[in-house]
């Protein structure tokens, strides 16, 4: 089984910035752990902070993978490209938030891409990524 | 660790409503496979109709158990007064849905209630209470 | 045939509101006076001015029952768990409204309701109620 | 007693339009059967595409006939003209629509027309018009 | 002279709720106070969650007492049924909040109640229900 | 000088509507009122309730006449078509109303024809009409 | 009979603020003219930038003269406090403009001040003030 | 093949609505030039100013002709009834506008008429008409 | 202690507008009776129908006095100059109403004052400035 | 006469994404059928699925080629940059679309980039492209 | 060269308010240390918490001096008629505020004035001022 | 000190675009004027058209540089993924613009990055650069 995990605009800055607040652990720190948590699993992890790469990579795993997990970051609430892409797609995506974007801006709340996600996971840190992983997985198991 | 499960409108149908859909399973008989997945946990579960029934129950629990999974229905989208009453309670409440709310009508966008929870999931069928127990249990963990 | 009767909030005071202007007529006589018209029909009729005990009442009878009239008071404004209610069962609803709600405030235009209901009869005092059953019997018969 | 039906755009379509939906029936077809079941009436029925004459049919029987059954189809969304012109008579008019116009588009519930109405029936297919002569018999019985 | 005090959800939870602020006075040791103030009043006191049995008790007390001090906490901003059940009663109705609710959340600025009230006491702590008291007594002796 | 009165719809009924409130003067006797006023003035005056006839009379005097007196009663809050008629012709259109509009319903505040003409005269009953063939002549008497 | 004509903000420019299109008559050398155009009228002339300073005026003369012409300037789209003077006099107040507001930004349609006026004039230059005057004679002469 | 213009309100001013804008070519001239060009084709032309005469139009033709060129000028934006006719008739309607009325005033934004048709052109003048046709043509071929 | 009474515009009006309905009592005749009774208190009484004047005495007695009792008027729900003022001094203010604002227009529902003010009263007549006093003198007493 | 054709996001998937439905054409192969079509044009092909490379391309060919076909996809709804970037050039750009965007969701009716093109040609399929072909090579013609 | 600073509400009171966060340095001294740093400038210095006086004083020296330095604090939100002023004079407008009024309250991102102005500069505190003068001293060595 | 100037898309083409109004220099031949101004800084410029390019140069400098002048263009009114990234990193922002966008189109009114940035400087044509430049040095300069 094959998971790519999507990050979107931001969150390449995990671990440096403001560290005594979100820790000194990077993201690519976290993702060595959670590969060691599912070693059956291919886990892919790709960041960019350029809206039309996130596309780039959603087609190309789009038809090949088994499921996404996508922090589309701030793209979130302004991309109707990336929920269109999503649309496009043979494989399930569940949208992460490390943060619960609904207790935060009002502008937040705006998404164009929840609506082609198969769920959402948003509020618990970086366990959203692994409760997501586990949730494609089920899904999977069940068809 | 004591964690209850709150359940609210036209959720007891669940079973009856429309069975070729939803399958013939009623939310006890999921309930009963839910307790047997976490033997070490206390689980407990309420549905009601009633508004303000639920807020009672989330008082009742909300200075004793360790965390609430939330299913307010339809209340989800107007009721104030029960994220009123989540935030004077010491606990976490995590926020679930069966289906993927955000791609349902424009006024299921609208919620009083998750910006008072720790967290959402939505969208991974009756899975969803069983990933929003995983992250109270985490949650718990990590404090 | 069996044919139930629902009123919600505040309706209970027919009769004692005003009685100079509404009359000092109650609710329960009239609906004697319904009785009588239609001696072959089974109707009931249930009153509350709880939002829950009114969507308990529609599952009790939404299964069983050829029909229902329902008129949701104030909570047509603000309820979707009712509408929502409606949804889930098997028979038709008929809504009606003893006054021309759209010929009052703006906010009695908003409805979750009306969209679930099979048709709508508002403004004709208390003979909505039997133009309502006029409708479902022409209904049914017309399957 | 005297009771002027008023159909208003598009309506002259029924019975051509999609017939294996909407049947074989015209309107004037209906017509005919309604006039059999009140054989003491005196029923008329006018259409037209144009919103001005339909005003003019409103002015020309609301000082001598007893009511009107009126179906402003499209122009109901649109026309303060036609609402003004029911303000500007001395006869009830009752709003009536052959389908649930309340669970179709969003701008299909902006009405300048109900407002000006006694009240409204929506949604009982044509039955709607027959239901709409039996509230207006009922008006002036009591009167 | 009779007057009722009616608080709504969430309003029983003070003394227990964060302590530390609110203090640990619950809701009956003040309203003790009050009655010791106001010797001659006949004055009671009813607290629920639930919005139907705040309606219920407005039709209870509404033709028989001389006035009501309401706090429908969150219910102000969503209830229309209470609004209308203020309506539908005889004696004067004073709406309190204990904090300045305009400075709160813009959604608290809506209200279907206080147009229905005579007047409003809002911000000043347990201190609004004695102004409350003293403002319908002053009503009352001027009429 | 030639100048062009056009009345749009149920401005025909003026004296015939609620004759003890608009008096019983119909609007042609007021037109013989005005034309004895301005002897040496072409004045002519039409009526309709058919916007598009009423666009029809704009075309045909707008590149003859020296300037329209428009009441298009409703149709001013609704016709984008007759706002740009006026903006199509030649000659100066002063908008005018018996009432004052802007002291009325919400949805009477919006006009796509207001824009469109030299200047409004609203709210001086039947003398509006003469106001404004003083404008004109004013206007023309300048150039 | 005497009438006041109030000028709100900026009014005082007339004349001096580019010459070359508004002409270098200032509104002083304006007002002789009306003047010996209404001999036996007194009528009198006030302009001041400060909102307080027209409500002290309306005051002062709503209760003494026989009829007031407003132009409130930019006051007419953001004063409440005018348009509330204004209801509190007893003499009738026109509403006057010297171009078209109508036909310039959005938020000069918006007005608290035109409802609580008799009528409007607006967009005839200089000359919307002398039909202002002759709208108020007409208006006390038909009382 | 049969094609059927149809022209809405102020169209019939081409040509003499400012010549040197415009040029002095009426859309009649235009409708030679056109009929030369598809000299195999069946091509009608309708103009009016009344939305329900073009209703009429598009009812008449809707079940005989094999597709429609549809220029509804400023009913555009204000007709739903249109929008309706299109949807009852079993020809596709091509929506052209001779100027990009995207980029005029807001208000033109706004389309009930869009919706129903197969597809859009506009702003490239006259030619729009000829792009429709091939467009029509086109799309009958591939059927 | 010292406590300053401030409205703001159309109130010097009182006892003069319409005293048939609002009494002839001026607002100076009812503060020599709230001065008697409250003989220990500096109680002084300012008014002005100028914005900017409010502002000035605001900040004049907002380092000196005690409290302050306002009720702005209109500039209630216009102006954010004077919710600055309140929030740059160091003195409690209670925004003060004689009707109950919530139930007039609905622009009156919003307010710039409300939420800098620390409380409420609105709706008791001429009582409502006695009750803000009463507030004021227990919140001091409390401190 | 050099022609560019530029495609954006999720547009490089015809023909790989739901063969079934949109054919197993892709947009190379089309582009090809046209290159035959127009075989004295020189034509030019780009596909990007990030924004700043569309903005990149139309600066590069905007001040050489004579025309820009672009199907800007998902960011025709929230790009102002492209907007910005097409008043920025020298030659015209016929914004096209494959589906009728206008019979799609809401928000595909918003877009800053139809406001700086000439023209608009959208529903009909990959002809839209030819007939856009069209309307640059006439409106150069006629230049 | 002469430049005028205006201040407008509240502005007055800097120094004064919260020393212990602003500081306790007036306008006036941060005003003489300006005047120290431009010798050969002519600076004037004008504050009001009058919006007509703010007007006045803008017109007096918006034809003689040769720029604004305009901070009208609150009005800067809710002024159309400050707005005005300044397109009614011949010299340029710089907008200053201490603060960056786009990080504070949604309803301080509304200004009727900052499109009358040349400029703006936000957020840089005291030196916000020095920033406006140099712009406008810049602006004119450029003519 | 180290300052780095961020332009957005479109800014390329200074010098290309329309020469004869924005003049032939190009921002590189300006940016060299301003690096002679400050001999002693370190200024760096980079411009990209990619929203992604743009974000990653923020990070880039966002932890080495003392500050950043950006002039986001067109992305200022779409981006929150650039107001994200300036909230992330540990320098001041200072928000530039050419023209004056506050008179520009309603859409330039919004943003997501001034509430990020420290300042906002507008309308001073390529000055704004360096008064940014200053307001910076002035900043650091305080600290």
């Amino acid at each position: 089984m094959r998971i790519q995990i999507i990050n979107g605009p931001n969150l390449n800055l995990l671990g440096k910035r403001e560290p005594e607040i979100y820790g000194s652990q990077s993201f690519d720190t976290y993702f060595e752990l959670i590969k060691q948590n599912y070693p059956s699993l291919k886990l892919d992890c790709f960041q960019s902070n350029v809206e039309g790469e996130l596309i780039d990579k959603i087609h190309e795993v789009g038809f090949e993978y088994d499921g996404i997990v996508l922090n589309a970051g701030a793209y979130t609430h302004t991309s109707i490209a990336i929920g269109d892409a999503i649309k496009a797609i043979n494989i399930p995506v569940v949208e992460v938030h490390i943060s619960n974007v609904y207790s935060r801006e009002e502008f937040r709340r705006i998404s164009h891409i929840s609506s082609s996600c198969v769920g959402i996971i948003s509020g618990f840190g970086m366990n959203s990524y692994s409760l997501a992983i586990d949730a494609i997985i089920e899904m999977i198991d069940n068809k």
